[in-house]
């Protein structure tokens, strides 16, 4: 069987068998989430695959943006759906959960499982450094509206211009840091893999790019009107299910690649991945679903988190970024990442 | 024409022109603080080349320390002024944003300028680091007055002791910072310029150096009265315009050099010129006004600023240390510092 | 003499000398403070030559562990003395003030006078770098619980069940990083110095080890009762106390250790030990202090520090970090490290 049909098979599967799930299992809550949660991480795969295939008709650059704009798709539709839903605190959790799950979950077990197999890795090369600084530079940023609000300033009664102020910054950022990975210098930009030919046709392209990006949407409705029965079957605090189980459950794929390049001993490459997912949070989908929300009715999103949220994103950016200057890891600086992920975790766990 | 006769006919216009136009715009409050701060500007430059000319006769080391002593002395003149006008806030905010302004603005605009012109630039040697390393240092100290108020622990009661102790320290750090660079190890000092020989006569230089120092006097007072009607004229907070407008208008012409230099390639030296600027500020300037302060009668300074303002501090100092440690720079760092900048200086635009 | 037959004669002169003493002086407060701290020292140092003599037989690896584990016996004797006399304030200040202590003073003096010496030191190896990674991982997850209490996050009710939860990641921490400086890629552990063969015999030392630990243990009692009525009688606050008096009391002698070093131009030596230290106090002597002291009755200890310790705390490892990644030193870091801890001091010289 060829890869295109399995995908093909795969995405009917999913809309069918989610679908008729649903209705099966009707009042077991954590079924119904475990289910939608996993179809989510399979359309995930699916839109990543035929983005890459739309990509390698349009050469690297192309591919590039194409990642960043297609590839958050999924938790973009998540996002919406639980704006409208009024989560607006579950949306900020998962999407400052999705940063610290890349930058220390994700990253310390890419360091941990490609020290132990390779030994101390070293990773001279340039991109995994300027990630770090423009991620710090991006949620110095970020965390501006939550002083200002915190600290009592006279910008606390004007917060929501301020966060409007800070997501064009933002995006502007975004599309110059896009520009400079399509024509910058290419010593500094991260290297992309080699794309190969394109294997599916275009026609097969975007019907799967269609079909998986209209699957998504419906899931994603799903998955947010399963979220909250679960979490109370379950006893889980609004908090940790953002931070944790949205954020995990939506980029488990991703996540995944990055620690299996480690693992293959191409750090540098697994590092510009990992942290260059937690930059396009930062940079793209968190000021992005800002400006949406004002204009999609539903609740509004805003840049003023909670402190311990800011004081966690403040420290696993730092932290990522000493890591990555330090210019070689070990297996002992994975496993202390991951600690410092289940201890910020922890004190999210009480609701 | 010579270049002297230009600085004599120079200050002239301006102590002239300056007294003339205030009395003809009179009403025009706007007007009048456009006119003092350009003023102030020119005098600073002239102040600029007379320290040079005298440095020229005594060696590159009393360069050095004439630099650090005479450079400020505009600044010098216009806070003791604000000071005995009750306004210590305004002298804070100047202070602070003058770091940030060299910290997150300059140094952004020297980086994205420098970058689009030449390129990745690479900085390998050793100053940048040492400066960015002190003034990380001198900052953290600078900080914990406010901590100590702001937390409420005892030495709350005992501030103004507390900022005597800091000032000292940070003067003890001024003092050994001036013999180091002007005794220490080459390879790592910050290296100035080649100092040409002497162009003025000695009597030329110290007449042109008294003159605009006196002139620098009078304009501060100018330029301070003339602050607070055209600030509410034109509805800026007070915070705002410390922290901006006098910040940038009163090392406007520094600035440029600073990104003239970047703009030339030489990113090494541009990057020391910058970075250096803010630390004479944080080592100097501000603990040489806190403890004159004392003196002079007027409102009291204090190292306790406004928690946002400490926070914005503290980010623009790690930022610009982790841009400088990277050992490299984009124009896309540059152009990240500038938003920064901006965001920061929007928090502060509601009075 | 043969140094075994010294080290004898000094644990009975110090047994006796001190109880002997405390008799005589009763009345004295702070000269049987002196007194009590002094033996304190000796015994620490004791202990120490001891733990190198039982590892000279054991191999470099087991030393490792051994001297992890019993190097910091008297501080652990101490700690717990004073947590059953209610002391936990005190106990927390000085685990505190020992990091701050090793990660600001003695490295400020290590690099002071090993720049004065030296000049420009150079540490291109990788084990300091490693060991600021760890230490800053290490703050990051020891300072949560003060964040959960002090922003008061529902967490906040739970403090207790979250410092346990901290402390047994930060014990695994230890136990991989001792495994790793065991079995650990050579390149990266920082290199032991050459241990030479056993000069005394097991008897002697497992004799003089038992002595040492039984006197430590009742020296211990002894400094902790002699502590408040001294720094009652010097007018000095329980803050100051531990954070400076017991925390520089506790580890004179190991801190000559490094500043020695230094001195000899063992730049990356010294900077390992030093901050080894700090390391070690943040992953094993803290957390196992607070498992016990749920066990001991008498004080329970908490991670839950005041905000200006956690601050000073964060400051003391960041910048420590900056200046180890600088990868070269000058005596005027190491001046400002000085400057920074004195000015940390002084903030809670108040009582």
């Amino acid at each position: 069987m060829e890869k295109k049909e399995k995908v093909i098979i795969g995405l009917c599967v999913i809309a069918d068998g989610t679908s008729g799930f649903l209705h099966f299992l009707g009042a077991n809550a954590v079924l119904t989430f475990v289910v939608t949660a996993t179809a989510l991480a399979l359309l995930a795969m699916i839109v990543g695959d035929a983005t890459e295939q739309l990509g390698s008709r349009l050469g690297p650059g192309a591919t590039g943006i194409l990642q960043s704009g297609l590839g958050n798709l999924p938790e973009l539709f998540v996002a919406i759906f639980a704006l409208r839903a009024g989560l607006a605190h579950v949306v900020q959790a998962a999407l400052v959960g999705s940063i610290l799950g890349n930058s220390l979950l994700v990253f310390g077990l890419a360091l941990f499982f490609g020290g132990l197999k390779n030994g101390t890795q070293r990773f001279k090369s340039e991109p995994p450094r300027m990630i770090a600084t423009l991620m710090l530079l991006a949620v110095s940023a970020l965390i501006v509206p939550t002083l200002a609000k915190e600290l009592h300033t006279p910008a606390e009664a004007h917060i929501n211009k301020l966060d409007i102020f800070v997501a064009v910054i933002l995006l502007v950022m975004l599309a110059a840091s896009t520009y400079f990975s399509v024509k910058g210098d290419a010593s500094v930009a991260p290297q992309k893999e080699e794309v190969g030919g394109a294997e599916w046709s275009l026609t097969l392209t975007l019907v799967v790019l269609g079909g998986a990006g209209v699957g998504a949407a419906f899931v994603s409705d799903w998955f947010v009107e399963a979220l909250q029965p679960a979490m109370s079957a379950l006893g889980i605090s609004e908090a940790f299910a953002g931070l944790v189980i949205v954020a995990v459950a939506g980029n488990a794929i991703e996540n995944l690649i990055g620690i299996q390049l480690a693992w293959r001993n191409q750090a540098d490459y697994a590092i510009s991945v990992i942290l260059n997912s937690s930059l396009q949070i930062a940079l793209g989908l968190f000021p992005i679903l800002l400006l949406l929300s004002f204009v999609l009715g539903g609740a509004v999103l805003t840049f003023v988190l909670s402190p311990l949220l800011v004081v966690a994103l403040a420290l696993a950016t730092v932290v990522s970024a000493i890591v990555v200057f330090d210019g070689e890891s070990i297996w002992l600086e994975g496993l202390s990442l991951i600690g410092l992920y289940c201890i910020i975790a922890a004190a999210f766990w009480w609701g």
